[in-house]
């Protein structure tokens, strides 16, 4: 069906209603960031920084952005996120796809010039970035979709996802190739890190073994760091990431080659390594992830929420899900309800706004960004609403 | 949403119309037999052996059943299938749940009184079976849903699963318990099942390792036996069968204990054990299973179809999968669309009719039989089909 063109009431897979609302039609939006006072930041995935003002897309995009590669279809402008003290500095952080001008005289791929970068730039609301910078270009070559998130840690850190669909770089501990990483506001590395000082590893590494990490949430109340991976065929994951553990790929997985063959040992356990939180097959391919922890839901607080971007023939692919949680807090029983299942359409980002409403970026060549809302109704018997 | 009250337009999840027809209401259909002439045999669980005769549910079930044990909501009378050559022979034959009259002296649960019998009778059209015989009684008992499903391998041997959802057992030659059985057509042993005369075997066992086996169906043309069952959380498999071959439950499986534990070994793949086709995580609770050879369904040749029953809550749970291989063959590339997804109902079972059309059970206390019929359509600027 056609992205709705006005406030529409959906049903979630458990008939429970939901209103959306078309907030902006865009251009393979990626990311999405809510600034203070309701205007909305968002990536389009070639290479433009969008703004939503006063609830209407400026049709000019934001100038001063660094140039983002965007030979391969999922490669560009991916990530955008505030400072948590954006009010009072104006930072605005951005990963994306950049040309190196030379390749590592190493690389198994000379023709790949690309890397992921991390700018950081002034944005106060006016027509272009101010005073924007690389503060962190990692080491990786990437001639296939990498993708990057951030986040900000609850003390301040940066935490980046770095990915690498292919090979065996996201277990060396000397490149940044499928890494979770974490670093200080200014793309510095903090002297905390779990591997600072030992030979071989890269000091930005915070944990290892991640294939592509295409979602990334940092509870506001637990400060645990949620990721969201790509597998290959199968094995899409969801991890809680902590300080230098190993996340296994691709020695461990649950999903297979495309060859069909095993992933690495085969194995889905081994010592030293971490299974997933959850994990899916087929895979959706997974996309964004948040945890909701607003009061406009209620029944929703505590639900996980991942975007999906797969193929419609996948299952699970093209829609929001929404995993509640049983009270043991066991995984396996945790029901899978999906929403916008309707619209057949890639879900890349979810992001919950300071209005405790959730916003998702539909990432298509006639995309949008999409505010959930919910249906107020009123009690029986009364006329107006009293709660 | 309400099941269909007269034929009504549905799409799968790739926007392909068909048309729904419902045939008959009914309470917890099982399992379906197409009659040579039209008519349709369907079980429904708490033990009553109904009858579609032309389009119409006779309101009176057909006499003489075997009488089948219903304690538990998911044992009673489950499987219905016809004799390859029913139309010289009139052999019908069910599966249920019988009750037995005393336990096993060493059984470690002798409250237990259920096992899974196989009966044989003759039905030519009247109002009851005639000549019921159990022609196999197992040696499980079962006191939670051990499926029982049957099927006739190309050479007039009968396939037989034995579902066993608790304990060790499927590893245990010396029990039906989690078995794939082949009988004789009277119920006796064939002479070449692959453990006959080996000491502390079951003669009748085929395969070993299996959980619970809800969905089985002989290719009509390769003679393959496709099974479907249950993992616990996670791990719902389609399986190939092979004689004398161990498909792993409870050593290995892509699922985990209800505890959140690993299963048996926390492997998922060992040395002389069998890896599914294809598993789900998580579980949609799959039911019967299907490939269709007909010709309505052009486009569906060589498709996969697999109930699924599960909680709403999970992920694929409660419509009808199609899953379209790849030319490779490679099962984890295929296409998983769905069907039914409005309805949100329990499908159990999947069927194709003589006439090419799919028939389902929806397994509910007001469930029904629908068929899955083709929606012509008359080639642009024509006013009449000319196909």
């Amino acid at each position: 069906m056609p992205l709705p063109s006005g406030p529409e009431i959906f049903k979630d897979s458990s008939g429970r209603p939901f209103r959306v609302v078309p907030i902006a039609g865009l251009r393979h939006p990626w990311s999405l960031a809510l600034l203070p006072h309701g205007d909305i930041l968002v990536t389009e995935l070639e290479g433009r920084l969008r703004i939503i003002r006063n609830g209407a897309l400026d049709p000019e995009p934001i100038g001063g952005v660094p140039k983002a590669t965007t030979q391969a279809w999922r490669a560009g402008l991916m990530d955008v996120v505030l400072h948590p003290r954006y009010a009072d500095n104006h930072f605005v952080y951005l990963t994306y796809t950049k040309a190196v001008p030379a390749p590592r005289a190493e690389s198994a791929r000379p023709e790949v010039r690309n890397t992921v970068a991390l700018a950081r730039a002034r944005f106060a609301g006016g027509a272009a970035l101010a005073d924007v910078q690389d503060v962190f270009v990692s080491d990786i070559r990437c001639g296939a979709a990498c993708a990057s998130r951030v986040a900000f840690a609850r003390d301040g850190t940066i935490i980046m996802t770095i990915g690498m669909p292919r090979g065996d770089a996201p277990q060396d501990p000397a490149t940044h190739a499928g890494k979770i990483l974490r670093l200080n506001d200014d793309g510095t590395v903090p002297a905390d890190n779990p591997f600072v000082g030992r030979p071989g590893y890269r000091p930005e590494i915070y944990a290892l073994g991640i294939r592509n990490a295409v979602g990334l949430f940092v509870h506001p109340e637990t400060g645990e760091i949620w990721e969201t991976e790509h597998g290959p065929m199968g094995g899409d994951e969801i991890n809680i990431i902590e300080a230098g553990r190993n996340y296994g790929w691709p020695v461990i997985s649950y999903g297979r080659e495309y060859s069909n063959q095993p992933v690495g040992s085969g194995d889905r356990r081994l010592e030293g390594m971490e299974e997933p939180f959850l994990f899916w097959n087929p895979s959706p391919a997974v996309g964004g992830i948040l945890i909701y922890t607003g009061d406009r839901f209620p029944d929703w607080q505590g639900n996980i929420f991942v975007g999906a971007l797969g193929a419609g023939s996948y299952l699970g692919a093209r829609q929001l899900h929404r995993i509640e949680l049983t009270g043991s807090g066991n995984p396996q029983r945790a029901g899978n309800w999906t929403l916008l299942h309707e619209l057949q359409r890639r879900i890349r980002d979810v992001k919950q706004g300071p209005d405790g409403l959730l916003y998702v970026t539909v990432d298509a060549a006639e995309g949008a960004v999409l505010r959930l809302e919910p249906v107020e109704t009123a009690p029986p018997g009364r006329t107006s609403r009293e709660r």
